[in-house]
Protein backbone atom coordinates (compact mmCIF):
# COMPACT_ATOMS: atom_id res chain seq x y z
CA UNK A 1 0.00 0.00 0.00
CA UNK A 2 1.38 3.46 -1.14
CA UNK A 3 1.60 5.85 2.18
CA UNK A 4 1.03 9.35 0.24
CA UNK A 5 -1.76 10.61 2.10
CA UNK A 6 -1.75 7.88 4.81
CA UNK A 7 -5.83 8.24 4.82
CA UNK A 8 -7.73 5.26 4.49
CA UNK A 9 -11.69 5.88 3.68
CA UNK A 10 -13.83 3.62 5.95
CA UNK A 11 -16.19 3.20 3.41
CA UNK A 12 -19.25 1.83 5.62
CA UNK A 13 -21.92 2.32 3.49
CA UNK A 14 -24.44 -0.39 1.73
CA UNK A 15 -25.83 1.23 -1.77
CA UNK A 16 -23.72 0.78 -4.70
CA UNK A 17 -24.23 3.96 -6.09
CA UNK A 18 -23.22 5.53 -3.25
CA UNK A 19 -19.99 3.50 -2.69
CA UNK A 20 -19.07 4.00 -6.65
CA UNK A 21 -19.26 7.57 -6.23
CA UNK A 22 -17.65 8.27 -2.91
CA UNK A 23 -14.95 6.40 -4.27
CA UNK A 24 -14.37 8.12 -7.72
CA UNK A 25 -14.46 10.87 -5.60
CA UNK A 26 -11.53 10.12 -3.15
CA UNK A 27 -9.71 7.18 -4.93
CA UNK A 28 -6.88 9.14 -6.05
CA UNK A 29 -6.54 11.07 -2.35
CA UNK A 30 -7.02 7.83 0.04
CA UNK A 31 -4.47 5.49 0.32
CA UNK A 32 -6.85 2.69 -0.06
CA UNK A 33 -10.33 2.71 0.23
CA UNK A 34 -11.52 -0.09 3.50
CA UNK A 35 -14.95 -2.15 2.74
CA UNK A 36 -16.77 -4.42 4.97
CA UNK A 37 -19.52 -7.30 5.13
CA UNK A 38 -22.75 -4.67 5.39
CA UNK A 39 -21.50 -3.62 1.86
CA UNK A 40 -20.61 -7.04 0.13
CA UNK A 41 -23.83 -8.42 1.50
CA UNK A 42 -26.01 -5.77 0.19
CA UNK A 43 -23.90 -5.47 -3.44
CA UNK A 44 -22.11 -8.58 -3.97
CA UNK A 45 -18.81 -9.34 -3.67
CA UNK A 46 -18.12 -7.94 -7.16
CA UNK A 47 -17.92 -4.55 -5.59
CA UNK A 48 -14.37 -5.20 -4.63
CA UNK A 49 -13.68 -5.32 -8.49
CA UNK A 50 -15.75 -1.94 -9.10
CA UNK A 51 -13.89 -0.24 -5.88
CA UNK A 52 -10.43 -1.78 -7.16
CA UNK A 53 -10.55 -0.06 -10.56
CA UNK A 54 -10.41 3.67 -8.43
CA UNK A 55 -8.06 2.23 -5.23
CA UNK A 56 -6.68 0.38 -3.17
CA UNK A 57 -9.01 -2.13 -1.50
CA UNK A 58 -8.76 -3.66 2.04
CA UNK A 59 -11.30 -5.87 2.80
CA UNK A 60 -12.22 -5.40 6.51
CA UNK A 61 -13.77 -8.77 6.96
CA UNK A 62 -12.89 -9.20 10.26
CA UNK A 63 -11.94 -12.93 9.49
CA UNK A 64 -12.25 -15.38 12.34
CA UNK A 65 -12.68 -18.83 11.64
CA UNK A 66 -10.91 -22.36 11.11
CA UNK A 67 -7.44 -21.96 9.32
CA UNK A 68 -9.37 -23.67 5.98
CA UNK A 69 -12.41 -20.90 6.16
CA UNK A 70 -10.22 -18.65 6.51
CA UNK A 71 -8.02 -19.56 3.62
CA UNK A 72 -11.36 -19.25 1.36
CA UNK A 73 -12.25 -16.11 2.56
CA UNK A 74 -8.82 -14.42 1.86
CA UNK A 75 -8.95 -16.28 -1.72
CA UNK A 76 -11.91 -14.98 -2.23
CA UNK A 77 -11.25 -11.52 -2.00
CA UNK A 78 -8.37 -11.01 -3.22
CA UNK A 79 -9.29 -12.80 -6.39
CA UNK A 80 -11.60 -9.99 -6.66
CA UNK A 81 -8.81 -7.80 -6.20
CA UNK A 82 -8.26 -6.79 -3.29
CA UNK A 83 -5.05 -5.62 -1.85
CA UNK A 84 -5.33 -5.97 1.80
CA UNK A 85 -7.74 -8.25 4.02
CA UNK A 86 -8.24 -7.39 8.18
CA UNK A 87 -8.19 -10.67 10.23
CA UNK A 88 -8.52 -11.24 14.00
CA UNK A 89 -6.08 -12.29 16.26
CA UNK A 90 -8.18 -14.43 18.49
CA UNK A 91 -8.81 -17.08 16.39
CA UNK A 92 -4.89 -17.92 16.92
CA UNK A 93 -1.97 -18.52 14.97
CA UNK A 94 -2.84 -20.99 12.92
CA UNK A 95 -5.81 -18.78 11.59
CA UNK A 96 -3.98 -15.80 10.98
CA UNK A 97 -1.28 -17.71 9.54
CA UNK A 98 -3.52 -19.48 6.75
CA UNK A 99 -5.09 -15.78 6.08
CA UNK A 100 -0.97 -14.68 5.27
CA UNK A 101 -0.58 -17.70 2.82
CA UNK A 102 -4.07 -17.16 0.95
CA UNK A 103 -2.85 -13.82 0.40
CA UNK A 104 -0.34 -15.17 -1.88
CA UNK A 105 1.81 -11.58 -0.81
CA UNK A 106 -1.02 -9.33 -0.52
CA UNK A 107 -1.34 -7.06 2.56
CA UNK A 108 -3.22 -9.04 5.55
CA UNK A 109 -3.72 -6.75 8.59
CA UNK A 110 -3.92 -7.76 12.47
CA UNK A 111 -6.87 -6.31 14.69
CA UNK A 112 -4.73 -6.46 18.29
CA UNK A 113 -7.41 -3.89 19.62
CA UNK A 114 -10.85 -3.10 19.43
CA UNK A 115 -12.01 0.46 20.22
CA UNK A 116 -15.65 -0.42 21.03
CA UNK A 117 -16.68 -0.77 24.55
CA UNK A 118 -16.86 -4.53 24.65
CA UNK A 119 -13.49 -4.24 22.92
CA UNK A 120 -11.68 -3.89 26.67
CA UNK A 121 -13.29 -7.35 27.92
CA UNK A 122 -11.53 -9.65 26.00
CA UNK A 123 -8.84 -7.91 23.52
CA UNK A 124 -7.41 -5.22 25.13
CA UNK A 125 -6.08 -7.60 27.75
CA UNK A 126 -4.43 -10.09 25.43
CA UNK A 127 -2.86 -7.03 22.74
CA UNK A 128 0.63 -8.12 23.60
CA UNK A 129 -0.01 -11.49 22.55
CA UNK A 130 -2.02 -10.59 19.41
CA UNK A 131 0.71 -8.41 18.27
CA UNK A 132 3.59 -10.82 18.70
CA UNK A 133 1.31 -13.19 16.61
CA UNK A 134 0.71 -10.74 13.73
CA UNK A 135 4.55 -10.17 13.26
CA UNK A 136 5.38 -13.79 14.28
CA UNK A 137 2.82 -14.85 11.42
CA UNK A 138 4.34 -12.67 8.65
CA UNK A 139 1.61 -10.03 8.62
CA UNK A 140 1.66 -6.78 6.79
CA UNK A 141 0.51 -4.92 10.34
CA UNK A 142 -2.16 -3.99 13.03
CA UNK A 143 -5.04 -2.30 13.67
CA UNK A 144 -5.15 -0.25 16.71
CA UNK A 145 -7.87 2.20 17.79
CA UNK A 146 -7.50 5.79 17.21
CA UNK A 147 -8.94 6.98 20.15
CA UNK A 148 -6.87 5.54 22.27
CA UNK A 149 -3.12 7.01 21.45
CA UNK A 150 -1.48 5.60 24.01
CA UNK A 151 -2.13 2.32 22.96
CA UNK A 152 -1.06 3.13 19.91
CA UNK A 153 2.60 4.18 21.32
CA UNK A 154 2.23 0.71 23.36
CA UNK A 155 1.22 -1.07 20.15
CA UNK A 156 4.15 0.29 18.10
CA UNK A 157 6.46 -0.88 20.36
CA UNK A 158 5.57 -3.89 19.95
CA UNK A 159 5.39 -4.71 16.42
CA UNK A 160 8.46 -2.98 15.07
CA UNK A 161 7.84 -1.76 11.21
CA UNK A 162 4.69 -2.91 11.02
CA UNK A 163 1.99 -0.99 9.51
CA UNK A 164 -0.12 -0.11 11.90
CA UNK A 165 -3.76 1.52 10.75
CA UNK A 166 -5.73 2.90 13.14
CA UNK A 167 -9.88 3.66 12.74
CA UNK A 168 -12.14 5.94 14.51
CA UNK A 169 -10.80 9.52 13.38
CA UNK A 170 -13.59 11.82 12.95
CA UNK A 171 -16.87 11.19 14.21
CA UNK A 172 -15.58 8.38 16.37
CA UNK A 173 -13.55 11.19 18.01
CA UNK A 174 -9.96 9.96 17.17
CA UNK A 175 -7.90 13.02 15.97
CA UNK A 176 -5.71 12.03 13.20
CA UNK A 177 -2.29 14.00 13.96
CA UNK A 178 -2.69 12.46 17.82
CA UNK A 179 -3.09 8.95 15.93
CA UNK A 180 -0.35 9.73 13.64
CA UNK A 181 1.89 11.57 15.93
CA UNK A 182 1.31 8.25 18.66
CA UNK A 183 2.98 5.88 16.08
CA UNK A 184 0.06 5.01 13.33
CA UNK A 185 1.32 4.97 10.02
CA UNK A 186 -2.30 5.46 8.79
CA UNK A 187 -5.40 6.99 10.00
CA UNK A 188 -8.94 5.31 9.23
CA UNK A 189 -11.69 7.89 8.52
CA UNK A 190 -15.08 7.10 7.93
CA UNK A 191 -18.45 9.01 8.58
CA UNK A 192 -16.38 12.73 8.42
CA UNK A 193 -15.56 11.59 4.78
CA UNK A 194 -18.23 10.03 2.89
CA UNK A 195 -20.78 11.40 4.33
CA UNK A 196 -19.27 15.30 3.65
CA UNK A 197 -20.90 16.85 0.50
CA UNK A 198 -17.23 16.71 -1.13
CA UNK A 199 -15.44 13.33 0.07
CA UNK A 200 -12.51 14.02 -1.56
CA UNK A 201 -11.72 17.89 -0.27
CA UNK A 202 -12.48 16.61 3.34
CA UNK A 203 -9.88 13.44 2.46
CA UNK A 204 -7.08 16.09 1.50
CA UNK A 205 -8.08 18.41 4.42
CA UNK A 206 -7.18 15.10 6.81
CA UNK A 207 -4.00 14.68 4.56
CA UNK A 208 -2.70 18.14 5.05
CA UNK A 209 -3.26 17.97 8.44
CA UNK A 210 -0.94 15.13 8.70
CA UNK A 211 1.46 15.92 6.59
CA UNK A 212 1.88 19.25 9.21
CA UNK A 213 3.21 17.03 11.51
CA UNK A 214 5.42 15.09 9.79
CA UNK B 1 -35.35 -24.26 15.06
CA UNK B 2 -37.00 -27.70 15.31
CA UNK B 3 -35.47 -30.83 17.68
CA UNK B 4 -36.28 -33.57 14.95
CA UNK B 5 -33.12 -35.32 13.52
CA UNK B 6 -30.53 -33.44 15.96
CA UNK B 7 -28.52 -32.98 12.37
CA UNK B 8 -27.09 -29.40 11.01
CA UNK B 9 -25.55 -30.08 7.65
CA UNK B 10 -22.45 -27.87 7.19
CA UNK B 11 -22.68 -27.01 3.85
CA UNK B 12 -19.09 -26.16 3.11
CA UNK B 13 -19.05 -25.79 -0.56
CA UNK B 14 -18.63 -22.87 -3.10
CA UNK B 15 -21.00 -24.03 -5.61
CA UNK B 16 -24.19 -22.58 -6.47
CA UNK B 17 -25.60 -25.80 -7.94
CA UNK B 18 -23.77 -28.21 -5.47
CA UNK B 19 -25.06 -26.08 -2.66
CA UNK B 20 -28.61 -26.51 -3.94
CA UNK B 21 -28.37 -30.17 -4.77
CA UNK B 22 -27.44 -31.11 -1.53
CA UNK B 23 -29.92 -28.82 -0.17
CA UNK B 24 -32.68 -30.48 -2.01
CA UNK B 25 -31.53 -33.67 -1.32
CA UNK B 26 -30.83 -33.34 2.63
CA UNK B 27 -33.68 -30.37 3.75
CA UNK B 28 -36.50 -31.99 4.85
CA UNK B 29 -33.84 -34.38 6.59
CA UNK B 30 -31.76 -32.25 8.87
CA UNK B 31 -32.59 -29.60 11.01
CA UNK B 32 -31.11 -26.98 9.98
CA UNK B 33 -28.44 -25.53 6.87
CA UNK B 34 -25.21 -23.89 8.31
CA UNK B 35 -23.86 -21.57 5.24
CA UNK B 36 -20.91 -19.53 5.48
CA UNK B 37 -18.78 -16.51 3.65
CA UNK B 38 -16.72 -18.56 1.66
CA UNK B 39 -20.38 -19.93 -0.22
CA UNK B 40 -21.93 -16.28 0.01
CA UNK B 41 -19.13 -14.81 -1.37
CA UNK B 42 -18.73 -16.68 -4.62
CA UNK B 43 -22.38 -16.69 -4.42
CA UNK B 44 -24.08 -13.80 -3.41
CA UNK B 45 -26.71 -13.30 -0.28
CA UNK B 46 -29.20 -14.74 -2.43
CA UNK B 47 -28.11 -18.41 -1.43
CA UNK B 48 -29.11 -17.51 1.83
CA UNK B 49 -33.13 -17.09 -0.27
CA UNK B 50 -32.76 -20.42 -1.99
CA UNK B 51 -31.78 -22.57 0.50
CA UNK B 52 -34.39 -21.27 2.81
CA UNK B 53 -37.01 -22.42 0.71
CA UNK B 54 -35.26 -26.12 1.75
CA UNK B 55 -34.83 -25.89 5.16
CA UNK B 56 -33.92 -23.53 8.09
CA UNK B 57 -30.67 -21.59 7.40
CA UNK B 58 -27.88 -20.73 10.04
CA UNK B 59 -25.84 -18.11 8.85
CA UNK B 60 -22.51 -19.25 10.28
CA UNK B 61 -20.90 -15.77 9.64
CA UNK B 62 -18.81 -15.61 12.90
CA UNK B 63 -20.02 -12.38 13.47
CA UNK B 64 -16.79 -10.24 15.14
CA UNK B 65 -17.52 -6.48 14.41
CA UNK B 66 -18.41 -3.47 16.48
CA UNK B 67 -21.79 -3.73 17.22
CA UNK B 68 -23.41 -1.20 14.18
CA UNK B 69 -21.55 -3.78 11.89
CA UNK B 70 -22.76 -6.45 13.64
CA UNK B 71 -26.57 -5.39 13.62
CA UNK B 72 -25.74 -4.44 10.22
CA UNK B 73 -24.65 -7.97 9.06
CA UNK B 74 -27.34 -9.91 10.66
CA UNK B 75 -29.85 -7.55 9.57
CA UNK B 76 -28.82 -8.53 6.27
CA UNK B 77 -28.94 -12.07 6.98
CA UNK B 78 -32.06 -12.39 8.68
CA UNK B 79 -33.62 -9.80 5.70
CA UNK B 80 -32.87 -13.02 3.10
CA UNK B 81 -34.31 -15.64 4.94
CA UNK B 82 -31.81 -16.74 7.57
CA UNK B 83 -33.61 -18.00 11.00
CA UNK B 84 -30.34 -17.93 12.71
CA UNK B 85 -26.80 -16.43 13.00
CA UNK B 86 -24.14 -17.55 14.31
CA UNK B 87 -21.80 -14.46 16.19
CA UNK B 88 -18.10 -14.71 17.74
CA UNK B 89 -18.07 -14.39 21.88
CA UNK B 90 -14.52 -12.82 21.91
CA UNK B 91 -15.57 -9.04 20.67
CA UNK B 92 -17.65 -8.44 23.86
CA UNK B 93 -21.07 -7.74 25.18
CA UNK B 94 -22.29 -4.79 23.27
CA UNK B 95 -21.30 -6.92 20.00
CA UNK B 96 -23.28 -9.62 20.50
CA UNK B 97 -26.02 -7.51 22.37
CA UNK B 98 -25.92 -5.84 19.13
CA UNK B 99 -26.87 -9.08 17.33
CA UNK B 100 -29.44 -10.64 19.42
CA UNK B 101 -31.10 -7.20 18.92
CA UNK B 102 -30.58 -7.03 15.04
CA UNK B 103 -32.35 -10.79 14.94
CA UNK B 104 -35.75 -10.00 16.24
CA UNK B 105 -36.42 -12.99 17.70
CA UNK B 106 -34.58 -15.13 15.22
CA UNK B 107 -31.60 -17.58 16.66
CA UNK B 108 -28.16 -15.78 17.58
CA UNK B 109 -25.57 -18.86 18.44
CA UNK B 110 -22.43 -17.71 20.32
CA UNK B 111 -19.13 -19.18 19.66
CA UNK B 112 -17.82 -20.24 23.08
CA UNK B 113 -14.96 -22.60 21.83
CA UNK B 114 -13.19 -23.91 18.71
CA UNK B 115 -12.33 -26.86 17.77
CA UNK B 116 -9.04 -26.22 15.38
CA UNK B 117 -5.45 -26.00 16.93
CA UNK B 118 -5.28 -22.13 17.84
CA UNK B 119 -8.61 -22.12 19.18
CA UNK B 120 -7.17 -23.57 22.18
CA UNK B 121 -4.59 -20.36 22.57
CA UNK B 122 -7.13 -17.67 23.61
CA UNK B 123 -10.72 -19.09 23.11
CA UNK B 124 -10.74 -22.12 25.35
CA UNK B 125 -9.22 -20.50 28.42
CA UNK B 126 -12.29 -18.08 28.38
CA UNK B 127 -14.71 -20.29 27.86
CA UNK B 128 -17.21 -20.13 30.47
CA UNK B 129 -17.23 -15.94 30.33
CA UNK B 130 -18.37 -16.19 26.62
CA UNK B 131 -21.16 -18.58 27.93
CA UNK B 132 -22.25 -16.48 30.57
CA UNK B 133 -22.27 -13.61 28.52
CA UNK B 134 -24.18 -16.08 26.51
CA UNK B 135 -27.14 -16.29 28.51
CA UNK B 136 -27.11 -12.66 29.49
CA UNK B 137 -26.91 -11.41 26.39
CA UNK B 138 -30.52 -13.35 25.47
CA UNK B 139 -28.56 -15.97 22.51
CA UNK B 140 -30.29 -19.36 21.66
CA UNK B 141 -27.45 -21.03 21.91
CA UNK B 142 -23.39 -21.28 21.86
CA UNK B 143 -21.47 -23.41 19.70
CA UNK B 144 -18.91 -25.78 20.84
CA UNK B 145 -16.80 -28.33 19.10
CA UNK B 146 -17.84 -32.40 19.21
CA UNK B 147 -14.25 -33.51 19.26
CA UNK B 148 -14.19 -32.24 22.92
CA UNK B 149 -17.30 -34.29 24.47
CA UNK B 150 -16.30 -33.37 28.32
CA UNK B 151 -15.87 -29.68 27.16
CA UNK B 152 -19.86 -29.91 25.95
CA UNK B 153 -20.61 -31.33 28.95
CA UNK B 154 -18.85 -28.80 30.93
CA UNK B 155 -20.68 -25.95 28.68
CA UNK B 156 -23.92 -27.68 29.78
CA UNK B 157 -23.22 -27.05 33.43
CA UNK B 158 -22.67 -23.16 32.01
CA UNK B 159 -25.64 -22.61 30.11
CA UNK B 160 -28.33 -24.39 30.96
CA UNK B 161 -31.31 -24.85 28.71
CA UNK B 162 -29.47 -23.02 25.81
CA UNK B 163 -28.87 -25.29 22.72
CA UNK B 164 -25.60 -26.77 22.30
CA UNK B 165 -24.63 -26.64 18.94
CA UNK B 166 -21.34 -29.16 17.92
CA UNK B 167 -19.14 -29.12 14.80
CA UNK B 168 -16.93 -31.38 14.11
CA UNK B 169 -18.75 -34.63 13.95
CA UNK B 170 -17.66 -36.80 11.25
CA UNK B 171 -14.38 -36.19 9.13
CA UNK B 172 -13.16 -33.85 11.59
CA UNK B 173 -13.40 -36.93 14.34
CA UNK B 174 -15.92 -36.30 16.71
CA UNK B 175 -18.85 -38.87 16.93
CA UNK B 176 -22.17 -38.00 17.15
CA UNK B 177 -23.56 -40.26 19.81
CA UNK B 178 -21.15 -38.61 22.20
CA UNK B 179 -21.33 -35.80 21.21
CA UNK B 180 -25.09 -35.87 22.09
CA UNK B 181 -24.26 -37.60 25.46
CA UNK B 182 -22.01 -35.60 26.50
CA UNK B 183 -24.99 -32.74 26.67
CA UNK B 184 -25.15 -31.45 22.97
CA UNK B 185 -28.73 -30.28 21.36
CA UNK B 186 -27.31 -30.78 18.08
CA UNK B 187 -24.42 -31.99 16.00
CA UNK B 188 -22.96 -30.21 12.95
CA UNK B 189 -22.11 -32.79 9.64
CA UNK B 190 -20.31 -31.58 7.08
CA UNK B 191 -18.13 -33.48 4.61
CA UNK B 192 -19.64 -36.91 5.56
CA UNK B 193 -22.61 -35.71 4.07
CA UNK B 194 -22.42 -33.13 1.48
CA UNK B 195 -19.47 -35.30 -0.19
CA UNK B 196 -21.74 -38.71 0.05
CA UNK B 197 -23.20 -40.04 -3.09
CA UNK B 198 -26.11 -39.96 -1.60
CA UNK B 199 -26.52 -37.07 1.33
CA UNK B 200 -29.97 -37.75 2.81
CA UNK B 201 -28.77 -40.87 3.40
CA UNK B 202 -25.98 -40.42 5.20
CA UNK B 203 -27.86 -37.86 7.36
CA UNK B 204 -30.63 -40.50 7.87
CA UNK B 205 -28.37 -42.65 9.53
CA UNK B 206 -26.76 -40.35 11.59
CA UNK B 207 -30.05 -39.40 12.93
CA UNK B 208 -31.01 -42.94 13.45
CA UNK B 209 -27.45 -43.37 15.15
CA UNK B 210 -28.27 -40.46 17.32
CA UNK B 211 -32.36 -41.56 17.90
CA UNK B 212 -30.37 -44.77 19.67
CA UNK B 213 -29.37 -43.03 22.57
CA UNK B 214 -32.24 -40.74 23.18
Amino acid sequence: MKKNSRVILALDVQEEEKALSVSESTGDTVDAIKIGYPLVLACGLEIVSKISKLSEVICDFKVADIPNVNKLIVENAIRKGASGVICHGFVGRDSIEACVKAAGGKDVFVVVEMSHPGGVEFYQPTTEKFAKLAVEAGASGVIAPATRPERITYIRGLVGDLKILTPGVGAQGGNAQQAISAGADYVIVGRSIYQADDPRIVAEDIANEIKTIT
